[in-house]
């Protein structure tokens, strides 16, 4: 089939003038006025539909096609007409309209709203919805968007592993992988399962973290990054959280928090301006109906600089907001790890901006982490953002063996695990930094859609893994 | 640290001569000649190493340095000085240089050579050879066309669910996702494992293929792609098969086998002929030290038209090498499932190009593949290379509601779990295609490298889940 897609016709109008062409696509909808009737036609190639104009005198299959239902797959060829007085720049005048796969009168999206709870329950129907067009666009553009900003800069991509004998933070709740029959394991002396009878010979789970890999392959390559799914068997049902996400990990060599931060204000400023200039229907759209003031809010980040403030100043600024009155639901002190309410009261009401918050004590943070030399905070920084809150989490990684150790050992952890950790800091050690950015969130914030079960494909949460 | 990353320095030597830098990398060697010395020196930016010059005179630090061991890391500020008749185009006159961290005697990757098996044994380290700096950057340049290469084409990027509640093809081995424990597993009624208390409050598994998911996607955005992660459960211990690989999956909409083999062949171009183009060093190490002969076969796929053969005319051409008295394996008939070493014979000897196979026998082939007009054939294709056999796998899909539906019955399959997919065929469906690159094939065909293992940075196989 030689066809164009309608996204050409879009950027070319005028080369197409006066021109035949084939286009297919799907019903969006069909107004039949009697002698001559229109047809709105997507391809899925940009967010804009084509309007196909039939003429029922010259096309003889008119009733044929003015009955189809939405979401009818057709062919059509015909001429364009640029139309420079209408709404739309140009429109199809069909000479030939042939149907490649009717639809139904019980096609689940006919023209009118259906709340995003329902759209959740027909995930392999809702991508022809006008928000999920959109959102998953973005999405796609935006990941495009995160490995181009790394590969020109010379970053490697490493594919860290999915199935892991090990905990990158002994935090995470996990997923187990296995073959075992739980039904019927096979158990030791001890009367425990014996998991040297597994597919890897030992437990094995998914996930929470590429980093400590990611660590070993920027000791090699200088700066690398990571983009994966990642896990977490949390049972939490919020609109942030979701089993199964994506994350993208950058780690680079002979570098510090500064240049930690200024590597992930960059990249997200990368993300911001590629999304605005590549998806501008879809922006509008989300800037119209899901947001409004998004495009303005995302305009300003991309051309300001963010705010850093220590987590010590952080905490003096909310001291000082719940003085003045301002209600907090968990009480501020040096210490404590922050909470969203306080993350959005910096970033949203204190600063307006994306804001960096470093230095954390060293009791809430994980054992990788740089010691500063007050030997009580750790030269850590969370991203926040307006609405989202977290996005960005990363630090300088304690690079001298012997305060690594240290750490092993006071947190009562596995030496033999991380031996290979250790190594890094072995053989050639340098100072180095990363972060992990949530790839959801990172969509949530440019598309202003609130639930992650929203922009992810196929959403894994506790209690519902469909499709 | 104001510095500027090797390749840099290679890419533009002359902007920089008699200028002073400052860079920072690994010592790959260290040869003291008493008066001056060398210090090649490497921070993975580049395949190349930079020869640091060092003056015991003008240098207070020479003898700390000479006595530094392979893989310290060190800092060094100099000035380049072009080097037209010497073997590398420029030198680096150190100034300055501090050692950031030392290395030991015991690095393990002292100058000789080791086996590969035995680097398999320190994959946290082994990124630091020649070899594996240029799998893995292959690797990264690689995956990266690939992302180019669909984007570029308008295609969206999908992000496809790595655990799923359902088994994409019926036919692969899983692993099971679980936060049961199965030492004391829930059971139901009837003593079974009671899955409604797991995670998902279902049975769950890791994907085998984002294919099915995919094609939702492709009935609303035309033309679409994956790229992630899959899993074998599979208890075979080759040189070609991991538990974990990534695969990269096209669907395309409006489209038949032939757009679907263009697509292939296209790509396949494309990733060969970018990373000829962006890896020369390393592609150049491979050719001398891995596979010699290796950029030459590259270079002659990405020129060379691929040879498209039906399954009955491959068939015919293996009977026909057997009665001349080649010698396989298995025997030859129409029906069989082609074994490595026909596929091999086919692209190795009696081509010696890439090849496709197409319209293979009903049922040798996958249950979503489109029936042909003969009624015992599908609109199958394999694409056969040489020294690896099958690289891409994919077919026509089946677009007619009820033959995909007595296809289905015929096979036994749950048909609600298929509803969704049969969905597509009941709301607009048209004809569409699509297909699968083994990711670690497509870097084991670009290197020549020949076992799985050495192209994953952390490989899954039965018995091993290291690091």
């Amino acid at each position: 089939m030689d066809r164009i897609v309608i996204a050409e016709l879009f950027r070319n109008a005028e080369a197409y003038a006066d021109q035949e062409v084939t286009v297919a696509g799907w019903v969006r909808s069909i107004r039949d006025m009697k002698n001559f009737g229109f047809v709105t036609l997507n391809d899925g190639s940009c967010f804009k539909d084509l309007q196909v104009v039939m003429d029922r005198e010259s096309l003889p299959e008119y009733d044929v096609i003015a009955a189809q239902g939405v979401s009818a797959a057709l062919i059509v060829t015909g001429t364009v007409v640029l139309t420079p007085d209408a709404k739309q720049p140009f429109e199809l005048k069909a000479a030939n309209i042939q149907v490649e796969g009717e639809s139904r009168e019980d096609y689940p999206l006919q023209k009118k709203r259906h709340t995003n709870e329902f759209l959740r329950t027909i995930q392999h129907l809702r991508p022809r919805t006008n928000l999920f067009r959109a959102v998953f666009r973005v999405r796609s553009v935006a990941a495009y968007a995160l490995h181009e900003f790394f590969q020109e800069r010379g970053f490697v991509y490493v594919n860290t592993p999915i199935i892991t004998a090990s905990d990158a933070e002994g935090a995470g709740e996990m997923f187990r992988v296995t073959t075992i029959d739980p039904a019927n394991p096979p158990l030791d002396d001890k009367g425990n399962v014996d998991y040297s009878q597994d597919f890897f010979g030992k437990a094995t789970n998914l996930t929470v973290s590429g980093q400590l890999q990611a660590e070993s392959f920027a000791m090699a390559f200088g700066d690398v990054y990571t983009f994966g799914p990642t896990f977490r068997a949390e049972d939490s049902n919020t609109a942030r959280h979701a089993a199964e996400f994506w994350m993208v990990e950058p780690e680079i060599a002979f570098a510090d928090l500064d240049d930690d931060m200024n590597l992930a204000e960059d990249m997200l400023k990368h993300v911001i301006n590629t999304v605005l200039e590549k998806c501008p229907d879809e922006m509008n759209m989300f800037n119209s109906f899901v947001d409004k003031g998004l495009i303005e809010r995302l305009q300003h980040v991309a051309n300001s600089d963010f705010i850093r403030v220590t987590y010590t100043e952080a905490v003096d600024i909310l001291l000082d907001a719940a003085a003045k009155g301002h209600k907090f639901d968990y009480p501020v002190s040096w210490g404590i790890d922050l909470q969203t309410e306080h993350e959005r009261y910096l970033t949203e009401e204190h600063f307006k901006k994306p804001t960096f918050v470093t230095d954390y004590p060293v009791e809430i943070k994980a054992f990788y982490m740089r010691l500063n030399d007050d030997g009580k905070t750790v030269a850590a920084m969370d991203c926040l953002v307006p609405g989202i809150g977290e996005i960005v989490g990363g630090s300088q990684r304690e690079e001298r063996l012997d305060v690594l150790e240290n750490r092993i050992r006071e947190l009562d952890m596995d030496p033999e695990q991380y031996k290979f950790y250790c190594d890094l800091r072995r053989y050639g050690s340098c100072r180095h930094a990363g972060f992990g950015l949530g790839f959801e969130r990172m969509v949530m914030y440019l598309t202003g859609v609130s639930n992650i079960r929203d922009v992810l494909p196929h959403p894994r949460t506790v209690g519902n893994a469909e499709f």
